[in-house]
């Protein structure tokens, strides 16, 4: 009898499955067999289809090994903080899929090649899934990051977050520290560590190769192609996933990644960085009541208002090309800067820039005191919304601070004397 | 004295800027000068950083070619429908910006090349800019389309449309018509006509070309690359505007699109497409009460309730990575689908597929009853559930019509007789 773990053979009238038996999972029709494929993925077939299940080899039971982790005076050191995510998940057997799990301690025993590039601490701080990250857990973040920034034997700073929302992590950590000292690096898996097809691996070590470069500035470090070849390293302000799954799903919008990060130790900048400061600066005041709003044809045409009723003081909206909404919102959006709601512009097409004169339109909605994000990401115009508005509650000095470059998520124009129109 | 329309020199302490003279913007600060520039980019500059000006060659008046029309009885006839967009704007020497004007005539005289691989027909239905697009538009628009499909002498037809959301059209025109004899093309434009880097020339050929090909499928077409060397022709389900203003902005999402197109009249077909039906079929009842909500750390939870509230029977969510809200969400989305309100999960990251089993969080999201949409696009599934709720207001139905692949929306997962999970 095949048991969970085994590897099998399933043959179907028309193919045969060679993979990983899985334990059932609670809402899978129970006429399913769930196989795990080399590839990482898991399939279903039908029970009714199978014609045979062939035990290929027996399940072994893992064994943890200890490894012993030697200090090196010569290495810098990093700390890492664990958040949650696919990086530090495991299949449920309870369920099927996969849950966040490992503590911070463990990576050091899964990927111990990160030991020839610093000596690591670790700290797990949060343990979710990052579709449940919130403003709260970024403030908490931020200061456990502060933390281990003062820490004069700390080199630079490691958070293994999910990484569903690590760009919306990644940018607000950018605003939220005005003055780095050392690194922040993001980093995550889109594939589990059970699976052959993990990410974890390469990710991890390259984070930690960028926690030990002299930059002051926060940053995702992921997969760069869908080899194992090397790392991109994103500045926080201008990366986004781009994929469901692939392993190279991050990707730097309107500008090159600041480096390539090679997993032997290699690094090549790409671009210019913000050399550290002297010293670290937090800002942890936001306000929170901001909301994101993108826009498509026949959007109900009170949402702006209903946010305005429920006391929001901010709303980004990611309008269509270079920043257009439908007609019919201007008004809306005219009325919400009146009561001195902060509006600002992105686009949805998320390369390019948006723009405040090319049509009427868009003239039209300059003048009810919108703000033109530039070449602004909606996510992150949307955390940068909340930090201004923890600074300043007056209209003309959040757009003199909107469309201020702060942590380089507003790419000049061409030259200093002029301005696009 | 430097005069709109002017070709002048601007010197300012750093630089020289060579453009034409624009009109004054109603909003522009009255200290400012603007120029359009070769690249067809305008620019202001501020007048007190302004040393000279000097006036290089005068405007001449422009004078109206009459071009004779010529019907050539070996050519196929196509049909131009224009809606008004960029394609069909020009400058509004009133307020600087650009508006629509052209009626469909006026491409003809506009690019009388068109003329080699077609009769043209050509009717003015609307004159709108894409951002006012509304369902009610996209139910004339296929109406205006069908009448000239059903013309016998008619090989295809062209729409011109602003390209904001010539994908929301694209894509709602593929689930109007089920049955198509000829091929239906949008295309558009990123620049406006009186720019020297208009793509509205080889775009409107190659749309030309397109419309007569044998295909039963709504396209859209317009600039693979920043060159004007070729058009892809692009799945209207498989589209999205991926870029503020260059010229290839559009991209196929998730697969290829289906051909190259040159404007020597060349076609290579990179994929399989639909070969044309006997007849045409047309379907516009759909049901508008759908709303499209992106999710984000800290979105409000009561959103889903305020379209609840407002009688909406249909919800697409465009979650993070393979479809995640967070957690506080599924509950709302339980009460939504017991109220019998379908809710569709896409996701915000466009490329790759989503998926209702890998996390545990999926899971739970997947047993409230949400639909998960596959790799189709936020915007598709946006107007397909407008359709599909046109069609039957029971929930397992709609969830089986939603995730049937009926006008190229969905790409089939690896093999029949196994699914992902």
């Amino acid at each position: 009898m095949a048991k969970p773990g085994d590897l099998v053979e399933i043959v179907t009238k028309n193919k045969k499955y060679v993979g990983i038996l899985m334990p059932k999972p609670e809402i899978i029709k129970s006429n399913t067999i769930v196989i795990k494929l080399d590839s990482g993925y898991n399939i279903g077939i039908e029970k009714k289809k199978i014609k045979k299940i062939k035990v290929i080899k027996k399940a072994k039971k893992g064994k943890k090994k200890n490894i012993k982790i030697k200090q090196s005076k010569k290495l810098p050191t990093v700390s890492i903080l664990s958040t949650g995510g696919t990086i530090s998940s495991k299949v449920d057997y309870k369920t099927g899929g996969t849950y966040a799990s490992l503590t911070a301690e463990d990576f050091i025993q899964l990927e111990p090649k990160i030991l020839k590039f610093a000596n690591i601490r670790a700290k797990q701080i949060e343990q979710i899934m990052s579709e449940d990250m919130t403003p709260e857990h970024w403030i908490k973040i931020a200061k456990e990051v502060y933390k281990e920034l003062n820490k004069k034997e700390v080199s630079g700073v490691v958070i293994t977050h999910g990484t569903d929302t690590m760009h919306y992590t990644a940018a607000m950590l950018s605003f939220m520290f005005p003055k780095l000292s050392k690194p922040i690096v993001l980093v995550g898996a889109q594939r589990s560590t059970d699976r052959g097809s993990s990410d974890t691996f390469m990710n991890l070590i390259c984070s930690v190769i960028a926690a030990t470069q002299k930059i002051g500035e926060v940053m995702v470090c992921m997969h760069a192609t869908t080899n194992d070849d090397f790392c991109y390293l994103h500045r926080g302000t201008k990366v986004r996933k781009m994929h469901t799954s692939r392993r190279d799903a991050f990707r730097s919008i309107n500008q090159m990644p600041i480096a390539k990060i090679w997993p032997d130790g290699r690094i090549k900048f790409l671009i210019n960085y913000k050399k550290p400061d002297k010293t670290n600066e937090l800002n942890i005041k936001i306000n929170k009541k901001v909301a994101l709003i993108y826009v498509y044809p026949g959007i109900n045409q009170n949402i702006i208002d209903y946010y305005l009723n429920k006391g929001y003081k901010g709303i980004v909206i990611a309008g269509t090309g270079l920043g257009h909404v439908p007609t019919y919102l201007i008004q809306k959006i005219k009325k919400a800067v009146k009561k001195g709601v902060a509006v600002c512009i992105t686009s949805q097409c998320f390369y390019g820039r948006t723009h405040s004169f090319v049509y009427s339109n868009l003239r039209r909605l300059s003048q009810t005191g919108a703000i033109f994000c530039e070449d602004m990401l909606p996510e992150v115009a949307y955390v940068k919304l909340m930090h201004v508005l923890g600074k300043t509650k007056k209209l003309e000095k959040i757009k003199e601070l909107m469309q201020k470059n702060i942590a380089g998520e507003i790419n000049p124009i061409i030259s200093k004397d002029m301005f696009l129109v």
